[in-house]
């Protein structure tokens, strides 16, 4: 027993090194890499998928696995789990064609380029070809696995063990029923909060306050860093290099600020999964949208709290002069101002899940077939009209504006929903726990990082969504207390 | 023979792919990754390293060598260069008994920790033994070679093909007899011209007007970046990948400057190797000296001249108003003034090959037998008084200062030199065919990178230091010429 558990940590231990190759390729791409080089490190990229798609499907793993499983009553938690995970992931890879596994990488590998210059170029027709290939081989790899029952619920569970279709659609019909009509009675009350905070900084205060940040909610920057790109993301190299990304707007600084705060949210949660769990399978957030709560919670549910401003300005050495001159009460309205916007990556709180939901009822029309690729600029419009009130007049601020596609992330953008749901439930809980509004007017957000480090960060992957949620907020995912501080927070704000 | 070809190139290109791969694992980690990454980022080039070592002396490559040789006379020029070269490296490699060649990387991998140590706390002592026995492990390598000739000839040779000691001796002879006592005239001549160009210029403006000049002098930004470290230097993904660095000083603006030039030099020869040597072992410089040729030529011979700053001044939109105060002559004896340091990279044009000349000296006497590693801060010091006039009061700003040692590049400085020596040899070629001074005042620097591509850059590794400069300038390396320009140039300044 003990021989194969050295050979499968040895196998694991050169599993997550090519990942942790592919991160760091990947943050080349996205953050270095000219023009000129695009197609070499798509290249690199292909070359290591199919590395990591032969060593997951081998035959050495497969003896390995079927080894420890006669020692099952043996296994550790964490054992047990990677093999779990692994079997998983096996079955869904291995009936894929080793070449078309990587054509799919070099594809999307190739596809986030042509995707950046069309949506410079407001052309949809130069992505379409690739965007319907993309979609084309997704649905593919799907029907491979020969799994009963709709082929965008097994998508979704990908994604978040548990989830199906008829649970998001009842989530986004309430949202529909009870946050549209909201959105439009603040739409009629015609007020503007934001201008006061849309003051021109330069470029590297903007970069130095997104730094004092970073560290002041928890996150370290000698274990990662900070760098810019088109769209803010985070990634993962291991836990001690962590790296993020944000944007800076000389006119809108307070967009570096939330986009900084919502990947720091991201880069937390990495930073903090266990050290036992380091070089195993599960050294990775939960879910993507358990991850995505993490990300929201930070960005949302306190860092658009007055106390975090109180706490923050009173103890940050280094702020912006136009600032100070504002109320508590003036940054606070403004920060939370809604208003429906074209772009998903800048909506207000209340409006985003709108967004999702665009996302998804289109995601999901293409799966069905009810939808062609050509039509969707069209539908894109259709869709921002009935939920936001708000038609974008380019392809670049409509269908064209996320990078997901092109990375082949299909059924993930329900995860952003998810973790808006996730993040309002895990505030519920910790409330009763700490007193959330004292921590921040003191500037002591480690308590709360410890909170969600102690309850959530640390198990890594080792429970699913569903099994954390029960753990940290006693009942699984419930919609009703995100719809209920939505319409809370901003009938106080609105009325 | 077709089957031996594909079977050849398929070896290649992943060798090439591996070297890729290296070259962006180097890039972040000296550009991005977070102390936390070190670790992982130094296994993962361990790892790949050694991939490459079991490439260049698998069995496999030596069997397709043999049959490819088998036909030597249908060979390509192409395949016949890079079948030498190969058999070159794996002559070097395989005489090294395996266990001897691990301890040897592992020994230059901690010892660049240790000279980083050193030279912070200014301890030669506890640099000493590694530098000894990283000497002793460069002799007995080139002992199980089992060559004719001078030890230190044999290494020269190994970075410049055709190079030897009494090359270098006769040069170095030439250069003490006219540099040095030139040197001690200007000296006593106390000329301050470099105040009017230390003002302050922010980073971010500095940045701005690098990049410019990059395009200026003919580096393609999309296929190429800018970015920076400690130390400026350049990487080469691919030729439509090459990567730059250079570092700012807030007050000496000047100093970006130069060091973008420089590293513009070599990326500009990198980005213009011929499309057919893509992909084949000859995508390289013929050598370092040619290499550094090339960015001395853009650094000095053009960069430092009056034509040059009057048709960058007049053609770039972009410049520090300070800049426009200052008189053309005014900026030209600036940006040449002679001012003998004790730091080598902050060397002026007349004094940086006597820096030279004091390592190559040393070299040459450990490997000798004739030094002692104990002497070295003596001899260092001896040296840098009688070439010089300068002597340095620590260990840091003397023998410590250069990294090069601690990486095991010895009789890797000469290269420095004979960049020098070219790149004047190279000016008197181009004179004869192209009016530099014109192309420089009318701000058309694409003649001048024409005429380099063509002569010089598309032929990559395909020719010999020595046959590039037959074709190029008629002649063998003839340091006459730069010692000429040198006496000529700065007497004019200094009288």
């Amino acid at each position: 027993m003990e021989k194969n558990i050295s050979e499968f940590r040895e196998i694991i231990k050169e599993k997550r090194m090519i990942d942790s190759m592919l991160a760091l390729l990947q943050w080349d791409l996205e953050t270095q890499t000219p023009k000129g080089g695009y197609k070499l490190l798509s290249e690199m990229i292909g070359e290591l998928s199919l590395k990591s798609y032969n060593l997951t499907t081998s035959k050495k793993i497969l003896e390995v696995i079927e080894s420890l499983k006669k020692y099952e009553a043996e296994l550790d938690e964490v054992t047990k789990k990677e093999i779990e995970l692994l079997e998983e992931e096996i079955l869904k890879i291995k009936v894929i064609p080793a070449e078309e596994y990587k054509a799919y990488s070099e594809l999307t590998a190739k596809a986030q380029g042509i995707w950046e210059v069309a949506r410079e170029k407001n052309d949809f027709e130069s992505f379409a070809p690739v965007l319907e290939e993309i979609f084309n081989f997704n649905k593919k790899f799907i029907q491979y696995r020969n799994l009963e029952g709709d082929i965008y619920s097994i998508i979704l569970n990908d994604y978040e063990k548990g989830m199906s279709v008829e649970k998001l659609d009842s989530f986004f019909e309430e949202l529909k029923n009870e946050i549209v009509p909201l959105l439009k009675d603040i739409k009629s009350r015609d007020r503007e909060f934001s201008k006061k905070i849309n003051f021109k900084v330069e470029k590297i205060e903007q970069k130095k306050f997104s730094e004092e940040i970073l560290k002041y909610i928890g996150f370290n920057l000698d274990r990662g860093v900070l760098s810019e790109s088109a769209h803010p993301f985070t990634l993962t190299v291991d836990k001690n290099d962590v790296r993020l990304t944000t944007r800076y707007f000389e006119e809108l600084p307070f967009s570096s600020i939330y986009s900084t705060i919502h990947e720091g949210g991201h880069g937390i949660y990495e930073q903090n999964i266990a050290d036992e769990l380091k070089d195993t399978l599960l050294a990775d957030g939960a879910s993507m949208g358990i991850h995505e709560s993490q990300s929201r919670f930070y960005e949302n549910v306190i860092g658009r709290s007055r106390e975090f401003w109180y706490g923050l300005l009173s103890k940050s050495k280094y702020k912006y002069s136009e600032i100070e001159n504002l109320s508590l009460d003036e940054i606070y309205k403004a920060v939370n101002e809604v208003s429906p916007s074209l772009i998903r990556v800048e909506a207000d709180e209340l409006t985003y899940s709108l967004h999702i939901m665009v996302r998804y009822e289109i995601e999901k029309g293409i799966l069905s077939g009810e939808y062609q690729i050509k039509d969707l600029p069209r539908i894109w419009n259709e869709k921002m009209e009935e939920y936001l009130g708000v038609v974008p007049e380019t392809y670049s601020e409509g269908v064209l504006q996320d990078v997901h596609w092109s990375c082949g992330l299909i059924g993930y953008f329900p995860s952003y929903a998810l973790g808006n749901v996730y993040s309002v439930q895990i505030l519920r809980a910790m409330k009763k726990e700490i007193n959330i509004e004292g921590a921040l007017e003191r500037g002591e957000l480690k308590e709360i990082k410890k909170w969600l480090e102690n309850k959530i960060h640390r198990h890594g992957k080792l429970k699913t969504p569903k099994e954390l949620m029960v753990l940290v907020t006693g009942e699984e995912l419930n919609p009703d207390y995100y719809i209920e501080y939505l319409k809370e927070k901003y009938r106080k704000i609105y009325d």
